[in-house]
């Protein structure tokens, strides 16, 4: 087996051309073996194996720099790196990142990158870096045909040229995003593919690139002489390489958008091996609502950014719902403006994404949304510490994020019924723009009647009414208020139990009069403690005498955590908060 | 005079395009008549004035929906939409906002804008809404050459071109933005120049647009002309237009770059009216230490996205710079990601812009940079009540948007010679992500040794030890707790005073140390109170018995504030503060 010897591209770079086919076949081998057992992104590394191999074969890393978009094509590269332990040894696979990460390796991997579009930038920084400090390494960024439709992308390709020095831009086509691309660009895309590169007509040599096109990006020989050609340019250049996604395992081939991410599976068959989880799922449940009221109103629009599976939109569905369904490609920051504009128009937009990358659109969400009032909905997903949990992943900044937002109402359902009636009530509105915050993990419901109308913004629920102390538990951590509750009328406590509903003000005519008969109150969120709802509790008591406990997620970085030990190491388990609302209590005597 | 009579854009259109002279030439009249007297943006609407006229005469204005980039070129719309009040009439000036404003024109103005790069995404949404909707009208997006840098107007052409509809793209360029233009893009549009939009490689042309050129897009009869060979186009397409900036006055085309924004002047002369201000400005001291430190640390390289005066960085200074400063444009996620990237290769950036701008590039700076805790320093400008104050520029919600981010360090400087040590120590230091928030409003000196090393996070400086009350006053604020403690001295109270100089972080140890001899705290920042310093404060305390009082400004829109009326309506006068620590200390006793 070659990839057992080779501990550093140093050693590849002792190869043959010839010999890099095997290479390549093995290490596509090794990220078949930990996808199928482990699961994680299987069409992005299956597409780039024979370019990561023929990188590393030309390009004297780690002195020349190689920086990955989304990074979630590295298997092959950290297979080359060092790491092919992490591959190979069904014992060491948690040890390695799904991303870059310099934690694993400082020199092959220069940054923890996640998000997409990033690549070029961060590159452009190495490059000014370089320049600056009188280096002569190349700077190689490699990006996604899909990654170039946001914006920061855009942002650093027009900084690349400009700085005018060596920088390699590897644009990885595939002809996808996780699902089919959206947006003008592509059609230049596929002329640039069509004439094997040789159109006038050319995005990238609008910016000023030198430009090289590669009809095979698996032919390791091409690959190899055409990275050799551009290696130490003194020019910004693009070499465009023609990639299949999945490429060498066909299931992954087949059904593209499908394999772009992958629980365990047979590889014989290509069929799932974990057991097949069939609860409910409130994502599922929403986008199964929300195709529903587009069939009643024809105004709907429901509007994508590259995630369209987020709420089920599979491509039948897509096509199904027609000129209803607009996806922006990976744009967070026209989703919203375009849902902003949509609303003004008299349509009602809803948008939906994870909370990670909801991140990117902060400013369209205060300024071009909330400033202008529109009634635009936006769907937050995953919002939760049950939700996803890599570094660069991470969703439960939201409240922290949205809830100082001047004009935002942030809504924090607790049940599928609730959601659905937020949901409906904020699409049937005309005066604010709406974020609500879907619930992750296990879907309650109620059978009790729930509230239609709420526009009477900031108006708390009481689930109980009880004395001395008072639970404020928020969206996802309700039913754990009620756990609480349970524990605490164990002991004697008769706490009162309360719904917040909205995660952007305060209810402080019931919060003032909760102090009548109450000395306690704690908050219950599933999100970061700075910045987050309890903290606005706090403020509003602390002037009083109440004594408030904020429980939430402490502010740090968390990477691949265990949802049991991170509820454990923040107080946050039943008990722990029973435990700290009784000793309170004492301590109050 | 014609704009007397026209009361809306009907009657402009009664007229003979030869007439359309004398109308632009009082409207530029009226737009001189109002800048020079109350100060405003001079270039963009000078430049803009023939266009808007032509537009108008053109388009069924209110049908067909112009929205405007920035909007700050909005003067002469504003005129033929019946506000010519507002820049004939000098009582009516302040009833007429800088920029589009549907609360003033909910007919022709649909959107608040002030940010730059969003109207075409904007227009996106009201294409994708008429065509959802059925309707026919024309939808027209007016966009500055300079503006193309953002990411999200590379969003929005994307978009605009998929939806494949009717969408008019007004590229207004004028070789400009606030100064000139940076990116790999500017040399394809100065080549469409110099061809006159005859050139085979065409950014616009990439994404499938229609094109357009006019070369001198001041001359009315060729605007209405081509303006007539768009109007209801079935497609996408783009009007690239070449303007002078400033044209018509020959004093702001002189001098682009200092007549885009002016206060006001002689209209004779083009000399400032105004008493010259000759008293210290913070962001001033700033960059002549920047340009000082510059000099010394050849691995300094200043960073600016397209406000290069935020820190004085005159055309002058920037050539002087050389290679170790460098503008992005207007591309803040760019601007972030660089300074990440040249601090991983490890050059020393530090990055500047206004507090509202730089909330376009949340993402990039929790994930870009602070998951991966690159040493580049970014510095906070006009964070405060005391900046700018239009709905759209609001500079005081950076405390909470930045202090919840992971592994950030925000610090408060109090005085010149913090920002100094400050700025120092983040430079130089190799550990920690570092924003500072530039002290906005009156300098204030101390002669008291300041430190020097920040690395002991979270550590707060007792400015004086007193008992029973501790204000805790960060930056910009903390002389206003020096003045409350002076207040509340001749009340008999002798309080603590804090300089908490991280905003990201509390000292734990010094507040639980203050509960043995102090009974209220009061936080005072000149921020947003909601997801504020304060807060973080109020949850500290939150179990306790101790009494917090959190000062700031309460979350809701503000637009042209004053600022004394703003900190008396917030509670934030010296004297109101001081008043409601002491009926706390009554309260309890």
């Amino acid at each position: 087996m070659y990839i057992e010897k080779i501990h550093t591209p140093a050693d590849l770079r002792k190869l043959e051309v010839s010999e890099l086919k095997i290479v390549a076949d093995e290490v596509r081998d090794a990220v078949l073996n930990r996808v199928s057992r482990h699961g994680g992104h299987v069409g992005p590394n299956l597409g780039f194996t024979e370019a990561t191999v023929a990188l590393h074969y030309v390009f004297d890393t780690p002195t020349d720099k190689l920086v990955f978009d989304v990074s979630h094509q590295t298997y092959p590269h950290k297979i080359l790196t060092g790491r092919a332990h992490g591959f190979l040894d069904d014992a060491d696979t948690r040890a390695i990142s799904g991303y870059s990460s310099p934690i694993e390796s400082p020199e092959y991997d220069y940054f923890e990158i996640g998000h997409t579009s990033t690549a070029i930038s961060l590159a452009t920084g190495l490059q000014k870096g370089r320049d600056v400090l009188g280096g002569t390494e190349n700077i190689v960024a490699i990006v996604g045909d899909g990654s170039l439709s946001g914006g920061e992308a855009f942002e650093g390709l027009n900084t690349a040229a400009a700085l005018g020095t060596n920088i390699i831009i590897v644009v990885n086509d595939n002809e996808m995003s996780i699902a089919e691309n959206h947006g003008g660009l592509y059609a230049n895309l596929r002329l640039l593919r069509e004439t094997y590169g040789q159109a006038e007509l050319n995005f990238f040599k609008t910016f000023g690139f030198d430009y090289y096109y590669l009809e095979n990006g698996h032919n390791l020989a091409s690959l190899v002489d055409i990275f050799r050609r551009v290696k130490d340019t003194p020019r910004p250049t693009v070499v465009h390489i023609h990639t299949e996604k999945g490429h060498g395992y066909a299931p992954a081939v087949e059904k593209q958008e499908a394999w772009h991410y992958r629980s365990p599976f047979d590889r014989e068959t290509g069929k799932s091996t974990g057991p097949r989880d069939k609860s409910e799922y409130m994502p599922s449940l929403l986008g199964d609502f929300l195709r529903e009221e587009m069939k009643r109103d024809p105004k709907l629009v429901v509007v994508a950014s590259a995630v369209p599976m987020g709420l089920g939109f599979t491509a039948d569905r897509r096509r199904e719902a027609g000129a209803q369904y607009i996806d922006v490609g990976i744009a967070e920051e026209e989703a919203v403006a375009l849902a902003s504009g949509m609303a003004k128009r008299g349509a009602r937009p809803v948008y939906f994404t994870y909370a990670t990358f909801l991140q990117r659109t902060y400013d369209q969400i205060a300024q071009d949304l909330c400033v202008n009032g529109n009634p635009a909905v936006i769907n937050v997903l995953g919002a939760s510490i049950f939700g996803m949990n890599d570094f660069t992943h991470i969703c439960f900044f939201d409240i922290a994020m949205l809830s100082h937002i001047p004009n935002l109402v942030y809504l924090a359902p607790t049940t599928y019924e609730e959601l659905v009636a937020m949901q409906t009530w904020a699409i049937r509105q005309d005066k604010h723009s709406v974020a609500i915050r879907v619930p992750e993990g296990e879907v309650y419901h109620t059978s009790e009647p729930v509230d239609t109308d709420y526009s009477a913004l900031n108006t708390f629920r009481v689930g109980h009414r009880g004395s001395r102390v008072a639970l404020i538990a928020a969206g996802n951590f309700y039913q754990k208020g009620e756990r609480v509750r349970q524990l605490l009328a164990g002991q004697g406590i008769d706490a009162t139990l309360i719904n917040p509903r909205y995660l952007t003000g305060v209810d402080t005519e019931l919060l003032d009069e909760l102090k009548k008969d109450h000395a306690v109150v704690a908050t219950l969120e599933d999100g970061t403690l700075d910045g987050g709802f309890g903290e606005r509790i706090a403020r509003h008591y602390g002037p009083s005498a109440m004594r408030v406990l904020d429980f939430g997620v402490k502010k740090q970085l968390y990477d691949r955590y265990d949802v049991d030990e991170l509820l454990r190491e923040n107080h946050l388990t039943d008990e722990q908060i029973a435990e700290d609302v009784l000793a309170t209590l004492a301590a109050i005597g």
